[in-house]
């Protein structure tokens, strides 16, 4: 295991020194960066679909714009598409991932999960009293009259949970990045160091 | 870096005989199962307080159980308090930290923060909805009749992002324990493999 280890040591040093990194290397990058470029496709979809949506009939017109979680629905997207350009754009250039590097990126990969699953939640809720509406607190349901607004709304949201996966899976990947260039908590290890023969070779 | 990493294979082996924890890790371990202990207060009061939401006036009557959203936060505090519990008492016990049980905390973990998360914010939305009223698609406040109510109800949503905060921070301890276990991914570190002098002496 230790071997493995410094095998890895020696592969590090040489990205770090400016040389190509391995095929395996690149691939794992190239996925990475894909995953990340995904969530820009879903996110703006939700995002023109949401802000192109609005009805105007008998029984008055609605907008997006009228309810605050489908604002926030679109601002979310909206940046959530950016911080995904941003963050393909600096994974997709093969270089040494440093601590820094690497709690940014889980850091923020953690919020925008976040908020992009706030945005959805609200926006479910609300999509589910528009279909149902509450007899208790007298709100009516407004997909009878508003049908199209609350079809188009319920793809922007089914996009944005599309966004939310992408995002979980994103967060993983970059705990993993993060957390596997710590030491293993305390209460793994209790044997001395060990260097094996391997290091002075 | 590689030295660090060889003595905690070694490590591993050693916990796995069965030896004693060290000081350290017992402090940690305490600290992790005090902040699994945590939510199960804030989950039940909260869980105690939405139970107890209901008000009758001559407008009517409301009870959390009319609102969807809030009967979803009961559960999710409900279930979030029994798992709080069941995590406490496992991670309580000293034993190493294997595989398949780091993987266990990890998932399970990341699971709750997002379903306690998405209560807190489909439930925040239909405070706000019951505080503002909707004009374009005609739902009254419905905090103006039912004050005690959306009051009761406003404190057990902060009790809920409490949890949150438990939870987002206990999916960053049970990520690290988890990935501090895994190799560093072959293009993450920089530099080289450093032996200093203070491992000769």
């Amino acid at each position: 295991m230790a071997d493995k280890k410094s095998s890895n040591g020696g592969g590090d040093s040489a990205a770090g020194m400016g040389m190509e990194p391995s095929r395996e290397e690149g691939s794992k990058n190239i996925g990475e960066t894909l995953l990340r470029l995904l969530p820009i496709a879903l996110c703006l979809s939700a995002l023109v679909i949401m802000l192109k949506n609005s009805q105007s009939n008998d029984f008055g017109s609605l907008s997006y714009s009228d309810l605050g979680a489908f604002r926030y629905l679109v601002h979310a997207n909206g940046v959530c598409a950016g911080y995904s350009l941003l963050s393909a754009i600096v994974s997709a250039v093969p270089r040494p991932l440093t601590m820094p590097r690497a709690w940014t990126f889980f850091v923020l990969d953690q919020v925008f999960t976040y908020i992009i699953l706030g945005a959805g939640a609200v926006s479910t809720e609300v999509m589910y009293l528009a279909y149902e509406g509450n007899a208790a607190i007298t709100w009516s349901s407004a997909c009878g009259s508003f049908g199209l607004f609350c079809h188009k709304a319920t793809s922007a949201l089914a996009l944005t949970f599309g966004v939310v996966i992408c995002y979980a899976v994103l967060s993983l990947i970059s705990s993993y990045k993060l957390f596997s260039k710590y030491d293993a908590p305390v209460n793994t290890s209790s044997k001395g160091i060990e260097i094996t023969p391997a290091f002075y070779a």
